[in-house]
């Protein structure tokens, strides 16, 4: 996969080594972060809306009712950024200045539009559902037509784009490492717990494999 | 603890039963979240930056490398929005159009200043040490003069909060009850491994309970 150019938005100016701006990076975090948080500007006034998405292609795909404010903003083709994190971990370095979190972000710039064509639409509500829960889409009752009518989804071209990746253990200055402080990483994850049925879900029906062994990974 | 009066900026509008405009409910949140998601607009063009951080009493506190552009925006007097949220669960309905995720999220709004009394500054670092594990600051190695005045603290004050929550099992249309198809909430948790010591950490040092304990909650 190609790279993205670094711009004045997406460089990573402070640790440049951390910066990253190849699709694979980028498109791997993108997919494995739960969710999203979308900022749009109105009159100068920012707003960060966290969001389920998918990503398809160089897209970002977002839906929501029909009489959502941020869809409509995104719709009117307005720019938009949107980002996505993983934590993983808590970097306890001897001091506190040397101090981290590991973690992988990406920061995308991008316009939308409104997807109109009824097939696409479908296409894209079925990557957010996948996105999420990959297999729910072939069990759960698809959307009737009144419910697609409903719903508004958006697709947001990804212009520009940057990882941000911070891996491994602290670095402490040299004098540091003397020091009796304890140092590591306590890594962190987004993890199921066991599945909680419906009470009134009747006991024949099984929990489905796609959500017993869950992971994001 | 009061409430934030709703305005059009913070009022929840699509699902109003979710939203949240008590202190209470919004504070915990914010220090229930490793990280926040800080928005802010150049011209028009709206950018959002992953970050960790603290709250003190009715403000956000951020910091970060002197040069750090989104420091220096805040600095100015800019407004800033800040988001945070923390995903529970997975709602898996019957139908793909009432399937949701639980999670609580908070947005707010706000202007900053830089800190710069030294005393309110490290007391204002200890805040966000604190905020990502608590223990630490009191066995960690201090912030020297040097490693101060190469850090920027800025306090944003926060005007105007909601939250918004959802919780509990799917809701599905009545007819679809009868529908042979698993649901249910497949909980998430943002849970600690066992953790990573430093490889040239000497063996007698032991791992502190702090850090053996963590938990978000």
């Amino acid at each position: 996969m190609t790279n993205f150019q670094p711009s004045p938005k997406t460089r990573v100016n402070r640790l440049p080594k951390r910066g990253h701006y190849d699709r694979e990076t980028i498109y791997q975090i993108l997919d494995e972060a739960l969710i999203c948080h979308v900022g749009f500007a109105e009159g100068g006034q920012p707003f960060v809306i966290p969001i389920n998405f998918a990503r398809v292609n160089d897209t970002i795909i977002l839906h929501g009712a029909k009489a959502s404010r941020l869809l409509k903003h995104i719709e009117a083709g307005n720019p938009v950024c949107v980002e996505a994190t993983i934590v993983d971990g808590l970097v306890l370095a001897r001091s506190v200045f040397h101090s981290s979190v590991n973690y992988r972000s990406v920061v995308l710039f991008g316009t939308g539009r409104l997807v109109t064509d009824e097939a696409e639409k479908m296409s894209a509500l079925e990557a957010v559902v996948d996105h999420l829960i990959p297999g729910r889409w072939q069990e759960a009752r698809l959307p009737t037509p009144k419910e697609m009518n409903a719903t508004s989804v958006v697709s947001i071209q990804i212009d520009e784009a940057s990882a941000k990746v911070r891996l491994g253990p602290p670095g402490d200055d040299e004098e540091d490492y003397a020091l009796p402080i304890w140092a590591g990483v306590l890594p962190i994850r987004e993890m199921p717990l066991a599945p909680v049925r419906d009470e009134v879900l009747p006991a024949e029906i099984p929990t489905p494999e796609y959500v017993k062994n869950y992971s994001r990974t």
